[in-house]
């Protein structure tokens, strides 16, 4: 078996939204969704930028779908070639290179095509056409502009240009954002070439009369770019497809596929014993490195990747709780990219806090450049009455600003680097830390702070008092900020400014005894309720709640919601907490909570199964470890996972199972910690495995993890 | 006109619901509905007890119905009948009297009935036929077990007796009190007479061929005791049934007649110049002084009075805010009996407040007997789910125990009497002061106090922070428990040792502080904020909520209502607290709230316009103020009001409107206000009204208030 490559035969329109996912190229600056050159909207073809933002009228915010460069139609003796007599595609993980190949009858197709890993503004398609009868050929090659968007349309102003160089230019709606797409056709066969350009795009019509046998290949070349990336975006793109053509697309794959060696030689983690667990693994890690920033050193990672435009393309938390942890341990400059998107995004957090009548950083929820929120009061339709539900994702979901200090602080632990901290680290732990502050509800006649009206990760259940992963995120960004002091005591000038410069002093004489008087949740019978009055709720199981549905489109939380008023729960809290502090319990309590909480959780999203799976390697459940760890690892393979909340589209890649696959492989099964470039191992191998491999950065130098059946090793690597 | 009969001709079973509210006979101890003698089930006929509860199985605990007295249904020729040809019912509010008259065709019926008001446990019926051809009358007379119930059934094991003494008795599933009914009938007529006694009930069969032109009538007269009332209830119903056949129909009527008398006596407003209003006002004082406790010094009224069985036969903070007013100004002792009730349930209330974590006394939002708390977590039952819906109203409208403080506090204002704060009202104070403590959240980082998580008059919105009523309700709350000292200074012992009882002292000294510190509202441009957040809710006005609706009985309120957020609003909130707290606000002021909320209140509640009457007539707006009289005062006259609350029934009587005409009339057109025992007006005459003229119990002696044209006066009664 071939752990490396993911292919499918047949072909149904209705498999295409999530083909479009499991068959993604990526590139950390663009994604290419996986279906054939030639579909139209309905099959949900696009090209999604990696934070460049559009709101159209006052519907949501999501990134912007750029022409659709690569676009290929055949045509054979005048019509338009539709019928999949066979088909087949297939998407090769080790060099991100997606293939089809299609039986049309008069002709059958080949191509493969990739975003190249070697510059990220640069796409590539071959495509070769082996005629089965004679007759007129034509193929319509070039960039269309029928962009399907879910919230859209963003772009506007179109201008196209079908000359040797083939360029669409056009702007975004919002903030008058130039994105330009510019592509080069090479048909290596005598063709009559002539420039189509309507309305549609910009094409060349390449025609020719074949004979029975004959074959025609071409290569295309697009890029693309925005103002973002610099002044003339149009040039840059001619320019770059203009360079490629001229080295051609050998060349053009071959650096590509080079860079893709040079990831896997950072991160791949070797899977010995089962084949279908190897190529699940490959495929997370695939889609994980795929959509990591590599062109930037302040971009973070969103919830969707770069698969479309779900979730608003927005970035949640998890960037910080579940892509960081692989990029820390093997490409830490992403690890650092992501953290300085959210330094750099300060100013939106400060201005946000403030908008609650809270002081310090409260992060959105759903970040988009600038940190702007994405998240809105309404983010799940009704089904039974179509109505937008209000949910309080944004305003309740305080944990955010935790969960980026614990990355902060987490970076530093592991790398013994302070570097980040002291460029602007620092400042955003205080000021997470003084948003806390300002959140706290104290009580006038009791030592104890809450922390009151909030949501968990487990977001079925709303406006809850003191979640325990809540407070447990908010005690230990309290105690990353007190720590800050001694990480810096070598300069205690410069930490004595930082404080000035923030006006921090009588925020600083709060900390401490905020910390101490921060209510610490309940535990009975080594239980951790998950907030105050989780355990008096309705307790009826998992399947009792589940027929309660009317519509499999439901949404489950809130009070609404089947799920809100019982003790069912969308996703690992308790768990979450134990998976990321397990020092906080004894081996009895995460065994309890293991016990109580897995058969209560919905697993509704994908942040959930591989926070279990961490712990029940902790408790030895290596049965329960590998389920979970094959739920999480085959997400983006099987193409599994929610479709919808309420009547809301969510599907997408799963970066979060893609990173927890990582996590549940190396963390969990392998046991690596490193503590300030120290590694130690505690392995759990389940007996479906043989052999973990991995490499991992620490300490300034690399090193090579073995975990087999006698135990484990590290050998540093040369 | 008769200003004191309501009356309505024909007859539509589809009105039997509202009819049955609109016509009722009550003396306080039960409620009669107003439905013709023979009705069955499908008509809503009921007897419903005042403050006896029971719970069948998981449904909703409510009062119980008796054994239906009263029951009579003619036959002729061997059928029953059921054709009303014509019909006619009245109810003379003056005395209380509900009387029919029907042509079946072969016969008139004509009867008038009572619930006694000079005995509450006695009913009395005078039924006359007039037989139109010859034949064969019967006349089933008697107790029907056949019991209309919501969420019954509540009474079982069923023993019955039809000897000259008709008797049943039962017992309530939960509690097991015995009910007991007993009836006797004396015809006029020479009748062949037989007892009848099934599982239908007890009766007796009155037979007799009539002639053409014959007139039969018959008295029957029942009485009604519980366990509640004392050891031997069969006993004594048929002992008060028995001495009333004695006496007669004519000397029972003319006992309640005279007790009916006596209470006009003492609260009757006279109001001149609209006949229809004169009605009306007559009706709610009608209904008012029905429902109320005179029986018994330690009972409440609950928020349909004994129209039925909905809103559980609960007491709500109707009774201190709305019923109080009329009772204290005219009947003290009434007022003193539903102040007591509270003091009495002062248990209930403490362990409310324990069971949700927190100290003193959070009284129940629908209190039941003990002060047991009635209202569940799911209120509303969603129309297109039809799924039980969370709501807030049991653990966030925490003003309920500020509204007893307030009436409390009220009572010694207006009558300089301190003995009922010496009598546990001074504890409730106390009690209801530390709950506050105990619910106030503090800032770290700040001075104010919030109380967050609150549902105020407004039930639309669910889980707000610093509900502007709510707030003063409690700062007024925590005043009031500083005034006691005050007070009581003149025996300081008996207050200290009360502190000390109460185990006080911490609590005592964090009064002031928290006092200065609650979060005062928000004011812009004159309006004060409903709370945190109000203003920035959409503000797109009631026509456009209405018009999202999709189901009429679609519930208004919390996050899937279409008022919910939105700044609809359903019942006056900040404008109740400008009605209570009118010296918190400049005239400027009043006005800007009025003009600002009134276009946003959907006045969902019958709570609500007697609050902007009465703030109307203080602003000036007197023709505003009398469509709001009206509004409330003919409640009860037109059927008016909210049947749906979400598919759950809520209709019945409103005492609430009751209460708010009175006070619209004396505190608002009369600008009554007593303090001490002294009286002032501030007449605000509606043009509508020539001359409004009541009697006011104040400072131990009997005033008759008199408005007109000319100015108010205040003439001392002999």
């Amino acid at each position: 078996m071939n752990t490396w490559s993911l292919e499918k035969r047949g072909f149904a329109p209705a498999d295409a939204a999530g083909d479009g996912n499991r068959f993604l190229c990526a590139n950390g600056y663009l994604g290419l969704r996986g279906v054939p050159e030639e579909a139209d909207r309905e099959l949900f073809p696009a090209v999604t930028l990696a934070g460049v933002y559009d709101q159209f009228a006052d519907r949501w915010r999501e990134p912007v779908n750029a022409p659709r460069c690569l676009f290929i139609r055949a045509f054979f003796d005048g019509k338009p070639l539709a019928e999949y007599r066979q088909h087949r595609q297939w998407l090769d993980y080790r060099h991100g290179i997606y293939g089809r190949e299609t039986d049309f009858g008069p002709i059958l197709v080949r191509s493969q095509r990739f975003a190249s890993m070697a510059g990220p503004h640069l796409l590539a398609d071959r495509y070769e056409v082996n005629c089965v009868q004679e007759g007129d050929l034509a193929l319509q090659v070039g960039i269309s502009t029928d962009i399907w968007d879910i919230n859209g349309p963003h772009l506007f102003d179109f201008r196209m240009q079908a000359a040797d160089t083939l360029a669409v230019e056009a702007v975004t709606g919002e903030k008058r954002i130039a994105v330009a797409a510019a592509q080069r056709v090479r048909a290596d066969f005598a063709a009559e070439e002539s420039p189509l350009q309507d309305e549609g795009g910009a094409f060349y019509l390449l025609k020719k009369r074949v004979k029975k046998g004959e074959r025609c290949a071409l290569s295309a070349f697009a890029a693309i770019y925005t103002a973002l990336d610099g002044p003339d975006p149009a040039r840059a793109a001619a320019a770059l497809c203009d360079q490629a053509e001229s080295r051609g697309f050998d060349a053009c794959l071959a650096a590509h596929k080079a860079a893709w060696e040079g990831i896997w030689e950072r991160s791949e983690i070797v899977m010995e014993g089962d084949e279908e667990a190897a190529l699940a693994l490959h495929a997370s890690q695939y889609h994980l490195n795929a959509i990591a920033p590599r062109h930037a050193d302040n971009l973070s990672i969103s919830a969707r990747g770069l698969s479309g435009q779900t979730y608003k393309g927005a970035i949640f938390w998890d960037s910080e709780i579940f892509f960081f942890p692989m990029f820390v341990h093997t490409q830490p400059e992403i690890a650092r990219a992501l953290l300085r998107y959210r330094i750099e995004t300060l100013p939106g957090a400060l201005k946000k806090a403030r908008e609650y009548g809270y002081r310090g950083a409260f992060y959105a929820w759903e970040s988009q450049e600038g940190g702007n929120e994405g998240c809105t009061d309404f983010n799940v339709v009704d089904v039974f009455t179509h109505r937008p539900v209000r949910t309080y994702f944004r305003d309740k979901q305080i944990h955010i600003s935790g969960d980026i200090a614990y990355a902060l602080r987490s970076y530093y632990d592991i790398t013994g680097d302070r570097s980040l901290l002291q460029a602007g680290g620092a400042k955003v732990i205080l000021e997470c830390a003084r948003f806390y502050l300002s959140r706290a509800s104290a009580h006038l006649d009791g030592d104890e702070i809450d922390f009151a009206d909030v949501i968990g990760p487990d977001e079925y259940h709303e406006r809850v008092t003191n979640n325990a992963f809540t407070n447990r995120m908010i005690r230990h960004c309290f105690e990353s900020a007190l720590l800050l002091k001694e990480i810096f005591a070598d300069q205690p000038e410069w930490f004595r400014d930082l404080l000035d410069e923030l006006d921090y002093e009588a925020d600083w004489a709060l900390l401490p005894e905020a910390l101490r008087r921060i209510r610490r949740p309940r535990v009975q019978n080594g239980v951790t309720e998950q907030f105050d009055g989780y355990f008096a709720l309705e307790d009826c199981g998992l399947e009792a709640v589940r027929s309660r549905l009317m519509d499999p489109r439901e949404y489950w939380g809130g009070d609404h919601g089947v799920a809100g008023t019982t003790q069912i729960i969308k996703q690992a809290d308790v768990i979450a907490l134990a998976a990321l502090f397990p020092q906080d319990f004894t081996d009895g309590q995460l065994a309890a909570n293991w016990a109580y909480y897995e058969p209560r959780t919905e697993h509704g999203s994908s942040l959930s199964a591989c926070m279990y799976a961490l712990t029940a390697c902790r408790v030895g459940r290596l049965d329960e470890a590998w389920r979970l760890f094959r739920k999480t690892a085959d997400i983006d393979v099987t193409g599994g996972g929610k479709q919808w909340a309420g009547e809301i589209y969510i599907g997408g890649t799963h970066p979060a199972s893609n990173g927890g696959a990582w996590m549940i492989a190396a963390l969990g099964f392998a046991g690596l910690r490193v503590q300030a470039g120290r590694l130690t191992l505690h392995p759990h191998l389940p007996s479906q495995i043989t052999r973990l491999a991995f490499p991992v950065v620490a300490g300034g130098a690399r090193w090579m993890v073995e975990v087999t059946r006698e135990g484990g090793r590290i050998r540093p690597m040369c």
